[in-house]
């Protein structure tokens, strides 16, 4: 099977251009759940997030490139479901994703997702790849982006409050580019706890279970909220943050959901990936609309300043922006060749004469073909 | 292979509810350009243009109920990608597409397009398939739709000016449903009319290939325009078109590209899907902004009369919604279980317990699951 994927794949890559290597412009690569978890394995996670990182930052570093739609979410009682859409001009790439907090309850993901990229030039899918793993690695990865020019210097220590499924994720990609390998978990349910405490065991952190997030911030540098409940939420109030900490807000991410105390945000200097979409849905949705806040990008080129000084409070007010999915799609697209791990879908029809599509009808009903039909079973 | 998809599939229905009846809930139908000729094939072209006019037709009945958000386009210099999202509430759907007139003279397709569903209740996706001849599929169902409440009553006899990709599914969808038997083909190329000819050829038509738009509408009750360039052009002009005939125009499409003369617009009554699509895409861009149109579906309710005399001219400006993909993913989930062509796609991570997405990577990792990879080659 892989043999044979590996003759009639199409080969891409995807830093900046999209290159067909031959000419079955029918077929996509897909990367299935077992797939990734196999380039995971492949490449090893923490290698993953380093080089996943650095995909977000050479993103983030021509951020003028790239179309910056708003994302286009549906609302149901339930939930959210959202496409979102980029451009860098030559690669088109979008990501469906839902946000169901309920579905925990019913033994479901909360978030799934799967993204695709595709050549501008001619509209043709590249790319088709499960992206509920690959949010998690992404979401990491702009966490820890954010963390290398906003985190007080020589922080080894980093409070995680919220033990869910983005947990694991943040404390390895912290420890991988940060050298954070002190982790304090915290979460309401002692099993979430216990399962991010068990899953870290042996990959060389020192990890404390703590009983509240008073206890879990004790001495941490950088703190990471990654709370999952749909509701306005106070996982930290404003006399438990000193001065100097990096807050790494991930979990207020939608309209109605937050993690923050007003006051927290009023003393600190407020980081976003896209201001227009954070207002909707980040921790400043509780701020006035013109409340300053600065895009990451501008820092990363080196056009502001991230952290000035160790009294500094930064909090980045991370909400998941489609160029990170881009970045990550990208990346993805780039370890075919290197593991191999996908399957051609035959997605797309692409008769010899474009105008003959109806040909291909008339052709696949030809008594040859018919021949070639698996036996019904 | 077929066996094993039948054996692991998740059945579902889609006639206004997802219903999953199993368990399997990582694995998503995929349905292939493969799979979709094999479903054309057991079904019947003519069967299922006849069956999914009818679902498409249920669907404008229940308009109210669907989410109508505007398709979110970017534009290139080559061409358009599209995202068309939709609901009813119970299932969402989108669909990709991209338009590019320039394609054709590279050999590739001017639209591909795949879409998916899901279940709103849970975000997860219940079916993902190739839309390219599907989108085929749907254009004609919803011209002949529009023209069982539009054409004049008693013709046999259709124009088709433009004989690419759509042509053949146009005339196979109005005789079909509507008994039109006569097709009068014309296009600025002949080697397009010489294939539409030959595609026809043996199907219960009386074809006249025409030297020109004037030859082609000769007799014809019902003229169809489906011509592709990406320009301002003038398939009709006023004095071509006399009265009581009723004109399907699908090529002009989008912004900057239309087929009618303005002024034959000013002596019809005009059909549309969505108006507020339609004023920015379709043949009445060239009209006043508060020019008077129809919305199919109320005429499909019965709520305004459609065609009310016979000397009355009138257009189908139909540039494509959502809602009539959303119907043609709708059929074909019906199709999976009666012509069991699909594939079971990995597609989301469904781990047991759903916060420990991070202990799927590492029960991959242990050694029993390793043993089961395939040999790299």
């Amino acid at each position: 099977m892989l043999c044979l994927f590996l003759i009639s794949r199409s080969w891409i890559a995807c830093h900046g251009a999209v290159k067909t290597m031959n000419k079955n412009l029918n077929v996509v690569p897909f990367v299935s759940v077992d797939h990734m978890l196999k380039i995971i394995l492949d490449v090893g996670i923490e290698q993953i997030l380093i080089e996943l990182t650095s995909y977000v930052e050479e993103d983030f570093k021509r951020w003028e490139l790239f179309d910056k739609t708003p994302r286009v979410a549906m609302h149901s009682t339930d939930g959210v479901i959202e496409l979102m859409p980029t451009s860098d001009g030559q690669v088109y790439g979008f990501k469906y994703v839902n946000g169901h907090p309920k579905n925990m309850r019913d033994g479901l993901q909360t978030v799934t997702a799967f993204g695709m990229l595709a050549d501008v030039a001619t509209g043709y899918p590249v790319l088709l790849s499960e992206m509920t793993i690959l949010t998690a690695l992404r979401t990491a990865a702009a966490s820890v982006l954010a963390a290398k020019f906003l985190a007080p210097k020589g922080t080894d220590c980093m409070a995680l409050i919220g033990n869910g499924a983005q947990s694991e994720f943040q404390a390895l990609a912290f420890k991988a580019i940060l050298g954070i390998n002190k982790v304090r978990l915290y979460d309401i349910d002692p099993a979430a706890t216990k399962k991010c405490a068990t899953n870290l065991a042996g990959k060389g952190f020192d990890i404390a279970c703590c009983t509240s997030s008073q206890d879990a911030i004790n001495g941490a540098g950088i703190i990471t909220t990654v709370t999952a409940d749909k509701q306005y939420a106070t996982i930290l109030t404003d006399s438990m943050v000193g001065s100097g900490v990096h807050i790494n807000a991930i979990g207020g991410d939608c309209p109605g959901k937050t993690e923050l105390h007003r006051d927290i945000l009023l003393r600190s200097d407020i980081f976003v990936e896209y201001s227009p979409q954070t207002r909707i849905e980040g921790e400043i949705q509780q701020l006035d609309e013109d409340h300053p806040v600065i895009e990451l990008w501008q820092v990363i080129r080196g056009e502001t300043q991230g952290r000035k000084d160790d009294k500094q409070i930064t909090v980045f007010d991370s909400v998941g922006f489609a160029i990170e999915d881009f970045s990550a799609l990208r990346y993805i697209c780039d370890q075919l060749e290197r593991t191999g791990q996908y399957l051609d879908l035959d997605m797309v029809a692409d008769p010899d004469e474009p105008r003959d599509l109806f040909g291909m009808i008339l052709r696949a009903g030809n008594a040859k073909f018919r021949a070639k039909l698996p036996v019904a079973v």
